[in-house]
């Protein structure tokens, strides 16, 4: 067998969703390693419409869809998440040491203490006309679904089962819009749910970038 | 008694929540009416800190606060919201016609037919040391608070009092992350819910900026 990768979190997609939630888990010290189908970061909007501007990211008037995925490629590149592209995720194992194993159709393995599903459309759908997929496996996950979507709580955004979120337009609550901007909002809270998984009675108060010297010094600008 | 300003939505505030909750009202037709004990728009953002960066907006890398509230301002402009400034919400009262009609210690008068509270920390506290003004008079208004939090829902982000809704900093429920980014989901959230009041009945389908003529139109983009 492939020797597995390690990392604390690992992330199902690479759209602007998942970019963020790499952001928002970094921020409180977890690696991620995302996966995705794609062969580049940025999801259906590096796929399907880099070129479209989209006008409702808040306090960004106006951004092409490649040029938020930039930016988010740009703020999140103090953490150095881990990618691996042109997979697809497949099957989903619990080893016995109690956190998830991920391995993908092209024999990537991945081990990591917490699985996010942040693949959009993807996880399910034909990854559109630019790029023709079957339905995705995370379909055959055992999750709780709504349709089409994972069902996740709107405290932590965990799926039915402990220690497996899912955030951004794959999942499914009360009031659910399929904006972006939702997706961002979910990987913040998720994030904290992930931390007392990977970092068990760790306690560390929430803070702010605009004042807290750790987070800038996380983030290389202190 | 002062001729009431007539409006479809009374936005209790007018810091960058209370602004981006302006851009999700008017893309859906709902014109807003801010009112804040600030001298300008903008909040504990351009009051307390302005100069201070601000590193976890998503798709920002770094942004100075007032940098912040100056693109939201830029992005809400086509929909012309109003302002009252150096104004406190004192009290709210519910005339026959069924809406609502919130008066100021100025003396301002507005009628609407949905009240967003978005006031942060400013409705219940002190305005901090560059403003000191008594807790703010939303305490008195019978809602149902937790703390000195406002409850609401996750589903539309209303209060205990239907039609009165609360976000950002100064609501609360199950996962809340006083977060900027939180209150520009939960903007969008809410603003769903107060179309349904505004204009009953009305269906409309819920449509991207990336790809909706009427949407850009609003904009002035199309």
């Amino acid at each position: 067998m492939t020797q597995p990768i390690e990392t604390d979190v690992i992330v199902v997609g690479a759209g602007p969703v998942a970019l963020f939630a790499a952001f928002e888990l970094g921020l409180f010290d977890m690696h991620c390693h995302l996966i995705d189908g794609l062969d580049r970061p940025g999801g259906q909007c590096a796929e399907l419409y880099p070129d479209k501007l989209i006008y409702d990211i808040p306090a960004i008037p106006s951004i092409s869809a490649q040029g938020l995925v930039d930016r988010l490629l740009e703020q999140i590149a103090p953490f150095r998440p881990a990618f691996s592209f042109n997979q697809l995720a497949t099957v989903l194992e619990r080893p016995d040491n109690g956190g998830f194993r991920v391995t993908t159709d092209g024999g990537v393995v991945v081990d990591g203490k917490v699985v996010v599903i942040a693949a959009g459309g993807g996880a399910f759908h034909r990854k559109g006309p630019a790029r023709s997929t079957p339905p995705g496996p995370v379909a055959d996950w055992g999750l709780t679904l709504n349709g089409n979507l994972i069902c996740a709580d709107t405290e932590k955004f965990e799926t039915s089962a402990p220690g497996i979120f899912a955030v951004g337009d794959v999942n499914t609550y009360p009031g659910k819009l399929k904006l972006i901007l939702s997706g961002f909002h979910e990987a913040a809270l998720m994030t904290q749910a992930a931390m007392r998984i990977v970092s068990p009675g760790r306690r560390v108060p929430f803070k702010y970038t605009t004042s807290s010297t750790s987070l800038r010094k996380k983030l290389g600008v202190a």
